[in-house]
């Protein structure tokens, strides 16, 4: 009788992307639920003064060779895009504006989406092609390009954003499971005996 | 027929404490020695602008947290002590010179310093502690309270913090095996299978 694990994570996020094509299986493993929810790692960095990691000073050039040695280790494609890392809202937005008309389809959207980018080397931060992405899983094109422009549909994000920080979400991915914060892809064997334990 | 492994650490990193209680054990069981290298994180933070985990914006609320669950899960027994972090230099410089005397008790200072800090909350930024941790190891005490005062023990332990930098170390635990690095005690499950198969 355990709730919904909840998944925080950045479309522009190598580590998200891994995550991302973990994390459902390893929940319903577990006769658990996942919550996928988009932020912007920007919207984090303007409070806690943290930049991207390929800026860092040496830890950036790490970091390039640990994303590609992570996915091999995980058995997953992953190629550093060519524009990396991206503005990722029209993506985030595009995901709460499927949410609401089919969670499905809104997790499919998040999946196919970050294999564009991070498998497929497409511009993700270009809403063509997050439009792209979502026609061709079925979503209305035309309906969801008026929407990418609306006010409300921005306004739901930066909601989102702010539900992430109040909760202490500091990074991508950052799993919530009844309480517990993960953060890092390389939490997921702590994730899973925690899954499987109870606790620890 | 492969070299030793380099393990670089701060004394005052639990995330450190945690590789030096596994990694001799794990090359040990792939035929490699070990190479125990510490820094200081200070002289590291100099150059890439970092500051330590607990004084992060949000991520250092995660990081006490993180500390003890990374504990639990690799079956090892670590509070966060009263003071933390602490300056590590004394530790470090006992350790160069321990090593130019007998590398295998300078390889038992170094994790019963760490236990000491971590398991036993004792304060092992004074000398008092260092040099009482060395003489329970069975060290001339008054030769190495001579040696911490000696201009060319600090100049050697620059010139160790100097090699690490030059290196590509910015933080700690950093693991190099045949010129591969590995950031981090999440990284070993990836050096356990480096080990085994000679990369990936």
């Amino acid at each position: 009788m355990s709730g919904p694990i909840d998944f925080y994570f950045d479309f522009s996020s190598p580590y998200g992307y891994f995550m991302a094509e973990k994390v459902d299986a390893l929940a319903s493993a577990h006769g658990r639920s996942v919550r996928w929810r988009p932020f912007l790692l920007g919207a984090v960095y303007k409070i806690t003064g943290d930049v991207p990691l390929p800026s860092k000073p040496m830890k950036g050039d790490y970091a390039k060779r640990d994303f590609e040695r992570s996915a091999r280790f995980l058995g997953l494609v992953c190629r550093i895009p060519d524009i990396f890392p991206v503005s990722s809202q029209h993506a985030a937005r595009a995901f709460y504006w499927l949410e609401g008309k089919d969670p499905d389809l809104a997790r499919r959207f998040a999946l196919e989406t970050y294999r564009a980018y991070f498998r497929d080397n497409r511009d993700i931060s270009k809403a063509e092609t997050v439009l792209d992405v979502a026609a061709s899983l079925g979503a209305d094109r035309v309906a969801l390009e008026t929407a990418l422009g609306d006010d409300a549909l921005k306004a739901k994000l930066r909601g989102e954003c702010d539900a992430a920080i109040a909760r202490g979400v500091f990074g991508s991915p950052y799993v919530v499971i009844d309480g517990e914060p993960f953060w890092g892809v390389d939490r997921l064997p702590q994730i899973e005996r925690w899954l499987a334990t109870g606790g620890f």
